[in-house]
């Protein structure tokens, strides 16, 4: 299948587009690089260097004989590069990682938040007429979070919603009530994509995706040049990778307000699992399918005790501090979300061992003295405006 | 009150600026007049001409002696100008009209679309990071539109649901399926307000109106200078304005496919009773409130048959015709939309009474050879992208 990866320079396009690739589909990847800049103006670097998308793609090929293409270009700003990039590949799959995937960077000031929602809206916008333009019969995997859902007191069902009231039914997108600008953006996108699967026949696949940890691939450990972005910091670090970095560095883990937030996580393996699942099983033409892509639940109480569990066994002085929750948002709450839709279709998922997150300790102790405590602690609250 | 009317140089932002001035409240008008960039661009024109906003503000002035401030300026693109609006004027109440508001512009093309969805949502954006910064307490009343919730075969309620699943109950956002790119961003903003209302407190009143008929309200009848812009094309206007002028030019009024579709309806001047309402009864800090802005349900065909009934009674050889659908919509479907909460709160409607229409003839009348039959017809098809 030709597969167009959408942000390909990410966190988790790159991871994606080598395993697309080493699984026999013809793979491309776009990105305008443009998180790399976001992330020196907040100052905050990966753990470990991240080559150029160019040097990775160029390793790749000279490891695997895979050639991936690489378009460089702003799908966002740019809709005639978005268009001739669809014309020329003419994918038959796309997977859309290409946004800013931040919530605290959201919040920051007018500035970010408005960048944030233009980004990733009109990005979208943009591939969706180019598909509905250039390949309609594209099946577009989209990105998208659990974080879209908030933390509602009923069960939290995949997208739709049965509805009865005052004697009458109808299948409904299920109420979103999200908890940042950048979670909002994607609530957005959602919208968007149902609409045009409605008039045009799109075929998307939403995946609403939990918490991703860890950063090894089978393929990323293949070469140190194809290696993709771990991040520890309080803008872009996600909080289990955020807590072993802490622990690794002797720093107490910051559990933010009562830690009773509970969300949905997956090992990145998994997510790259979940993707293709996703591809290899199409949306029909019109249908808008909403996937929940996480493999367990666990509250941020339930992370730092087993970050600290296993770093103790490893011999580290380490403990958690909880310091004032600089996000607004529910810290005891009910939360149960269904996730079955991709177990149905054959993800056998990697679960978050003692022996996953020792591993997770090895990775990041290799690389202690590039850690710098500074970022780690959150420096944006959501009061603030 | 301090009223800061964005949207000022609109169909409903003028008259809505007069009312509220002549009723004691100190008011701004802000705008930047793309509107009328807008209409050039796609090939209409009001019916009749409407004279600049400089030049109403003035003769406002000479007329009442009361006084409007206008700010000149673009709220999407110019933040700096926002907050300086905000610091000069420092408005306690904001009515904000200050959208592209055209469903049918927003599909012509990918270009349309975007640019809609941008405007709306960044200048939204923008003013709600201007009120938190410089006016936390100001209350915001907010056009949104009926259409944001779309057809749904249950009940529409205010904003809100209380949804009960699996034995659990919340009050979640009302769910939504809108029609066009357009609705789409009207639904964004909601979301967006939403939120701020949960983080930061904002004073939310989120008016999701109906259908707006009319033109001449107490205010825009003083003087000739003083109107305001009667659309009657297939862009810009809206359904009965349309069907009336097609009407009195002898042109078959064209229903779109089987004409079943049930909108919520209102006129002009209930409109500016409803923001009224709002502004006198404000939301509570953190509170975001909704109303349904609609006094009657109608369909098309009702719509059409009275504007065929009043037109014979005038003497007028008129017939109505159907016409291919140019939207994707349902044209027969269940509709009831509770309205109840401006109600409870004072409104007492104009209905649209034949005198009511017999009244829009005579104003359409005397400007019949000003009518070009041929932006009636619909242009933009929904299907096409």
């Amino acid at each position: 299948m030709r597969v167009l990866v959408l942000g390909g320079d990410g966190y988790l396009g790159w991871p994606t587009a080598m395993y697309l690739s080493s699984r026999g589909h013809d793979v491309s990847v776009c990105d305008n690089m443009i998180k790399r800049y976001w992330e020196a103006e907040v100052g905050v670097a990966p753990l470990e260097e991240v080559p150029t998308l160019h040097t990775r793609v160029r390793r790749w090929q000279e490891l695997t004989g895979n050639t991936i293409e690489l378009f460089v270009g702003d799908i966002a700003k740019n809709p005639r590069f978005v268009y001739r990039m669809f014309e020329t590949f003419k994918p038959e799959g796309l997977v859309h990682y290409a946004e800013q995937p931040s919530a605290p960077f959201s919040m920051i000031d007018r500035d970010k938040c408005v960048q944030t929602q233009i980004n990733n809206v009109a990005g979208t916008l943009n591939v969706l007429f180019a598909v509905q333009s250039m390949t309609p019969d594209c099946h577009i995997v989209k990105l998208g979070t659990m974080g879209e859902y908030g933390t509602p007191n009923i069960d939290i069902e995949e997208g739709w919603l049965r509805v009865t009231h005052n004697g009458r039914t109808d299948r409904m997108l299920f109420p979103k009530k999200p908890g940042s600008f950048y979670h909002l953006s994607k609530v957005h996108d959602s919208h968007n994509l149902e609409f045009a699967c409605r008039v045009w026949g799109a075929r998307v696949t939403d995946l609403n995706q939990g918490i991703v940890y860890g950063v090894q691939t089978d393929e990323t450990t293949l070469n140190t040049d194809l290696r993709s972005s771990f991040h520890y910091d309080a803008i872009f670090g996600t909080v289990l990778n955020r807590f072993v970095a802490q622990a690794v560095s002797g720093i107490p883990l910051t559990v933010y307000g009562g830690g009773g937030q509970t969300r949905g996580f997956l090992n990145i393996k998994d997510t790259l699992r979940c993707v293709e699942l996703a591809l290899n099983n199409a949306a029909e033409s019109g249908e808008f399918r909403v996937f929940n892509q996480f493999t367990e639940q666990f509250s941020v109480n339930d992370i730092a005790e087993t970050v600290l569990r296993v770093g103790k066994e490893r011999g580290l002085d380490i403990t958690s501090v909880r310091i004032e929750n600089p996000r607004i948002e529910m810290e005891d709450h009910y939360y149960n979300a269904q996730h079955s839709a991709l177990g149905s279709l054959g993800l056998q998922p990697h679960l978050l061992t003692d022996g996953v997150v020792d591993h997770m300790f090895d990775y990041v102790a290799d690389l202690k003295d590039r850690i710098d405590p500074r970022v780690v602690s959150p420096s944006v609250l959501w009061k603030q405006g």
